[in-house]
Parts: structure tokens; sequence; C-alpha cells
């Protein structure tokens, strides 16, 4: 898989100084909802965005090629020098980051880092849920892997978490489809077959990061009183607590606040959805 | 890419005998309806199937990326051994078909042949439409390429030909949405779009081979008296005609009518999905 690139910044930082940019990786498009909290919450550091558009979405697809497709991604990220490496979609976090912590990094570089998006969401569950009934929104693959469940478990043990597969969310958003009655449909659907799941469920996980871009959908489907957790924000809050954390970390990563973008599409088509999905992001 | 044999057969027989299979390849598992209707009409030739399925759907991607991920499947079937290749992908047919066939074929080997599913779909319309009006319902890509009005002109120059994109009947068909009321509305919308643009067809071209999985819903919204083609039957029927034509191609076909399956996702996977999709095929 061949990325192409639209800047020489990170391997310029990388030379140079031995500094590197934040990677953010996604399958596709969806990720870019995270870059955007990530740069409101932490404007000073540079950001290396990485889309694998020409293979997305990753929702559907079988372990073994999540893995090797998100492993790829990582390998590319830390070759332009990228210190750390968040992976802003839900399906490679819940499928791929546990095997990439533990047998690849050791083997490539100890000092670098991969987070995911699924743990820093979990972990704010505690100061929002009443009844402990949490709802999670997902894809296929997400949902098939039990991660949320698994980590929320972990933290919380009391809680009771329902997993919805929404297949269609992430296509209904690529396609442009988001603001058709039929997207309502599909909407609905899932949150009605999540309800009819466990009723008492008094907040939603949107495990998804495409998903943000259906919020409004989701909102007016969702029963009153029901609390939507979107992951950019908290994600963005999580690295920042991170960082001061690990200062041996936040050390190596540049700051100039730029952010720029690699794609496995080409990059005109990357840009057209650049500016389509998030016309804030330069 | 990888593609995971499930078979030794198309390397047994190439070796020995320079004898192979007639290769079928698709994105996805579309293309198992045109291998269903080739295997009726032509049943004592040998199939080797390859399904992209860990990259699948290729309807919005670029040309580049199409090109690319078509001429890598190309390349695995004749290195198996396949002295033909079906391009049983409209997407591909319509997007990287003319460049293989001009550009990379004779540097590989101008004895073999990679035909698409396009040319033969059209060259029966002036069979079928009364009115000379034809509305073609795609992928958005295989209609971005305006293949299907190229192609049509070409034989019959005073057809009119309007395209529709229905960039959510595959995304519905692989996540086993078909038989939803959300489907309905999708399948009804794309019709609706294309009889406003032109109230006159009499011909629906199903431009993409996920959409006889959709066949009820869309003869459900169809107009009385529009003929609805489905492209397995006249693939199968055009590449009978072909191997008469050419005796020197029929005569490289190996004979045994088996199927065989090969796949760049997991083969249990494509299992699951082969008996569901298609049960009649073994």
């Amino acid at each position: 898989m061949n990325f192409q690139s639209k800047c020489n910044m990170a391997e310029a930082n990388a030379s140079a100084i031995s500094l590197g940019p934040i990677g953010v990786f996604d399958s596709g498009y969806g990720g870019l909802t995270i870059l955007r909290e990530l740069r409101n919450v932490l404007p000073e550091y540079d950001y290396l965005y990485l889309g694998d558009n020409a293979r997305a979405p990753y929702g559907s697809r079988s372990f073994e090629v999540i893995y090797r497709y998100t492993l790829e991604a990582v390998r590319e990220l830390f070759n332009r020098g990228c210190p750390l490496v968040i992976l802003a979609c839900n399906t490679a976090s819940a499928k791929a980051l546990r095997s990439i912590q533990q047998r690849d990094l050791p083997n490539i570089d100890p000092t670098r880092r991969v987070l995911g998006v699924i743990r820093p969401t979990v972990e704010i569950l505690g100061q929002v849920s009443k009844t402990g009934h949490i709802g999670v929104l997902g894809t296929p693959g997400t949902v098939a892997s039990h991660s949320y469940m698994i980590e929320t478990t972990k933290i919380f043990p009391e809680m009771k978490v329902t997993e919805q597969a929404c297949p269609l969310w992430v296509p209904i958003v690529e396609n442009s489809e988001a603001e058709d009655d039929g997207a309502d449909y599909f909407v609905r659907k899932y949150i009605d077959e999540l309800l009819q799941k466990d009723p008492d469920v008094d907040t939603f996980v949107l495990g998804c990061t495409h998903y943000p871009l259906l919020i409004n959908k989701i909102r007016r489907y969702a029963p009153d009183g029901v609390r939507i957790l979107e992951q950019g924000r908290l994600v963005a809050d999580s690295l920042k607590d991170y960082l001061c954390r690990h200062p041996e970390m936040e050390c190596r990563l540049s700051k100039g606040g730029d952010a720029e973008f690699l794609t496995s599409e080409n990059t005109e088509k990357f840009d057209l959805h650049l500016h389509q999905c998030l016309p804030a992001i330069p």
C-alpha cells in the first residue's frame, strides 16, 4: 500500500531534531472528528493524519485483515517520525491495538506509543451514567469484538453494557445520505433495537468516529434524558492527561500547530471529503 | 495483497498441461451472481473465482485505485493459469478494463484475454427496448465513468441512456439489510430519481452484480412494463458466443466442471458469505 503524501513536514522534523508530530490513524474520514477535537484541546502540537481511504471501511472485515492494515499504517506513521500514534478508529482500536502494543511495538521501537480510543471513552462512564446501563453503538466489527464490554467491565464491574451493531451508518455518512429520510429509518431502527435489549440504558456511546456526523438524527430518536457520548473530546482530554503524566513522550512531540494529511486514495478525492466533512480544518 | 487460496486446481492444471480455468474476478461477493450463470450456461469448464473482499467495495474509489487493484487481481489469476479472465464487476469493467486490455495485456501475455461485463450487457439493448430510452442503475464509480452511455452510443447511437447512481444498494446487500423496510426506501428513492430524469425509460439495466440480490424490491418499484436486465445470463451467453468464435482460446480452457475460490479476506468469512449469498454454489 502506497500512502500519498501531501507534506514533508514529518520527514523534515524527524530527520533534523528527532521531534515528530502526533500520528492520527483512521480507516477513512471519520477520524477527522477526533483530529478536530485534538487540535482544539491540544493546539500547540503538530499532527499527521493517515486515512486508509483506498481500503475503508474496516467495520465488517476480519481480525486478520484489520490487524494487518492497521499495523501497516502504524509503521508508516512511525517511519514518518511520529513518536506517538492515536488509532482514531474504533474498529482498529478494538481488533488491532492490543496485538500491536504487546507483540509488535517491543520489536519495532519500545519507546514509541500507540493509543486507542476505546479506553478513554470507557473511563468517563462512571461520571455520566446514573443507572449504570450503557448502550454502545458501533460497527459490526467493534461490536463483535466486545471490546467496549470487556474494557468497561474491567473498570466498572457493576455496569451493564449492551452493544448494538449499526452496519449502515458508516455507508450512509460516506455516501452523503445523512440528511435523507432513509437515514432516519436506519438511525431509528438500530436505536430501537438497542432499547429493546435494555430499556434502562441512560448513556449512548457513539463507538465509531463517523457517528458524530449523524448526531442530529441520533438525538432525535434517543429517549429524553439519555446522554450521548461523542469520543472526540474524551480522547483529546485523555491525551492531554497522558502527556502531563508522560513528559518523556511530551518532549518528543514537535510543536508548530500544523496538521498534515496522508491518504492511500488519491489526494484530490481526499481533499474533497476533507472540506466536505470538516470545513473547519484547513 | 495476499490472496488466500482454497485450492490447488489451477496451479496443477497450469503446470501439467497448460490448460487453465476461466478466471472470474469481482471486488467482493456480487460476482458470484455472474459465476452462477456462467456455470449454468457453460457447465463443462473449470472456474477460478477471485474476490478482493478485504478491499471491497470498489464503487466509490478513484480510477487509480480501482485500476491498481484490478490489475493485481488479473495478474494473480494469470499466475494461477487462467488463459481468460472475466471482470465480473461493473466498476472494474468501467474503470480498468480498457487500460488493462490496451496497455498491460500486450506486455504481460498478448495471448490471454480479459473481458468485461458492460459490452455484453449493452449489446442486447437493441432487442429489448421499444422506446430506446434506457435507465442504467449502478455504483457511483460506474455512473461517473459513463461507460454504459459511451458503449451504448457506439452500437445504438439513437438510444437515450440515463444513468443513476445507487450508492447504498451494495452496502444494504453486504450488510444483510436487503429484506428491510429501509432497503425499500432506498430502492424506491433511486428508481424515482431515475424516472424523474427520464419518464420514458422502458428498460432498466442492473449495472452492478450485487443488484440481482435486490431484484424483488426493484421489481416492486419499477413501473409496469419496464424490462429489468440482469447481467448474469447476458454475460454467460456472450461468453459462449465468444468461445465459439475463438477456438484458439476455447482449446486452452480446462474442462472438469469445477469451481474454486480465492479471497483476499480470510476463507472462513468468505465461505459464510458464499453459502449465505448463493446456497446453490458448492
